[in-house]
């Protein structure tokens, strides 16, 4: 992959603009509880409330909403079995194209049924990344489709920071703004949003301690990439992109990591305490919090939580382990 | 129980300010999903996300802020294992004063767990009705408290009601608004500030078939109790008041009934759709349109989501039956 331009606070400004008419602007919610067992102050900016349960439908509505005419009569591609292709599969249907998903024949039927549910046309191919690849490329010769990767693209980031916007312009004055970190879009759309507004905020991320590839990238100095990682946390399986590793390395005061058990009591801490439906790779910045990972008392902390789509008939704390 | 005097609009709009320091402002949020499914378009308002997790907090904190310094100094008093006694509780200590919460010596051990938890005092008593009443008075004499009935006092009344006036204030269009009925206290503050915002807003209670003590007291025109219903809606089990009756009487278009697994649906498609934990109870007006029971499609419909306590290890999709 190659390192694309990278966006700035304008670039966020005009994805907000681009999608405030689809997008919800999530809330905010505060918890005593949590605040106390955490002994900060935190604000979560609800993406598993957004549109499709995650942040990215922000991402690719930005970039289906950012084509020419041109462009987009000739639809929208990508590979992608998760949040990103219901999202892109929603925000193509809301711009009235087509969307190409290619997903590999072993996906899950629930995941397949998400994005046929959106309208998009599935392109099933063999289960690895290079039959993805080629499979993909296969596609876009055919029609022409504009490909949205689901992190490596300034559109997508710039839209995925405005989530953060949204957080700082409600609750100016944030000492610190988490997020988890997988392939590093909603970090770095995070990270540009929040120091674009403030010079003094501190931006941190957070990862399973079974999938810390971010965190050892930006020690090496060098993208290392997530091999099988085992966690609990589907959001996070992926490697940093170009993009994701320069703004990471440039904007991040730290990634912190935290196990998966911690994850798990997060995540029902939130779900008891707060009554809202979070996947486990939301509940990582409050995990890294709740564990003493770092210590941030007495600060106003914003978290970013990433998503919300769990399947309830699997529950971490019901599964036999 | 006597009818204590009925509140009105100012009453709610006075409860609104009195409880404003306190209280969460909670969302409203929509869903494409769900409007689809019930062809109408739902605005729902998330007392799941009140604190103590329920709109019984609203009432309670009304209550125990419109004492007189002289009568708080003595604390108050409720019968009450479920989300009343934990509203009082939080805020009594909110006041600064104590609560004293008659409880039946067999509840739970988790629902005793949340009234302590925010440092209320639990007086248990044998699991009858009498003993319960007779308790309570033990501990009024005794400690000169001041008695906060779950829903047969205007002061509850009045502060459930601001979670409708909240709703219309944000969206003052809606052509219908819809609670669940158990007691009648979050049906009756509805009821009175729906009524007193807009001439024409259509008012309409919901309640489980196995729980239709309210639907039934309507038709004949008297209170018939709720005897032993075995509905899944915990929050539901009470039968109306004085209080409730006349409000309700005078105020409601009807009340529609649904079953059981037609709560269970609707309660499972707000937790996958919408990404919030609501409580059975909160799911019975979802439920309704879900089932078809009343024909509302086309119109704005306001939802009061009651509440989001439940029992994660005993989901209803996860109970064996």
């Amino acid at each position: 992959m190659d390192v694309p331009p990278l966006p700035n606070l304008d670039d966020v400004l005009r994805a907000a603009e681009r999608i405030r008419p689809h997008a919800h602007r999530t809330p905010v919610l505060t918890c005593a509880a949590i605040d106390a067992l955490t002994g900060a102050s935190l604000y979560f900016k609800c993406e598993n409330l957004q549109k499709v349960g995650a942040f990215k439908f922000r991402g690719a509505t930005n970039a289906v909403m950012s084509l020419s005419d041109d462009a987009a009569r000739r639809g929208v591609a990508t590979h992608s079995s998760g949040n990103h292709a219901a999202a892109l599969a929603l925000a193509a249907r809301n711009r009235g194209i087509t969307a190409h998903v290619v997903m590999p024949s072993s996906a899950p039927a629930v995941k397949k049924a998400a994005v046929t549910g959106y309208g998009a046309r599935i392109v099933e191919c063999e289960p690895t990344l290079e039959a993805r690849e080629t499979t993909l490329e296969a596609v876009v010769a055919e029609t022409g489709a504009a490909f949205i990767h689901p992190y490596n693209d300034p559109r997508v980031v710039a839209g995925a920071g405005t989530a953060a916007l949204e957080l700082l312009t409600a609750h100016p004055d944030l000492d610190v703004i988490m997020a988890p970190v997988g392939g590093g879009g909603l970090m770095s759309g995070t990270a540009i949003a929040s120091r674009g507004l403030s010079d003094r905020i501190r931006i941190i991320g957070a990862e399973p301690e079974l999938a810390d590839d971010a965190q050892r990238s930006l020690e090496a100095g060098a993208i290392i990439p997530s091999i099988n990682p085992r966690t609990i946390c589907d959001g996070l399986l992926t490697s940093l992109g170009p993009l994701s590793f320069t703004v990471l390395s440039s904007h991040l005061e730290c990634i912190v990591t935290v196990s998966e058990g911690a994850i798990v009591r997060a995540m029902r801490h939130v779900w008891e305490r707060m009554k809202i439906i979070i996947e486990p790779s939301s509940a990582v910045p409050l995990a890294v919090l709740l564990e003493d990972r770092i210590d941030l008392k007495g600060l106003r902390v914003g978290v970013i939580v990433s998503g919300g789509n769990v399947n309830l008939d699997q529950l971490p704390w019901s599964i036999p382990r």
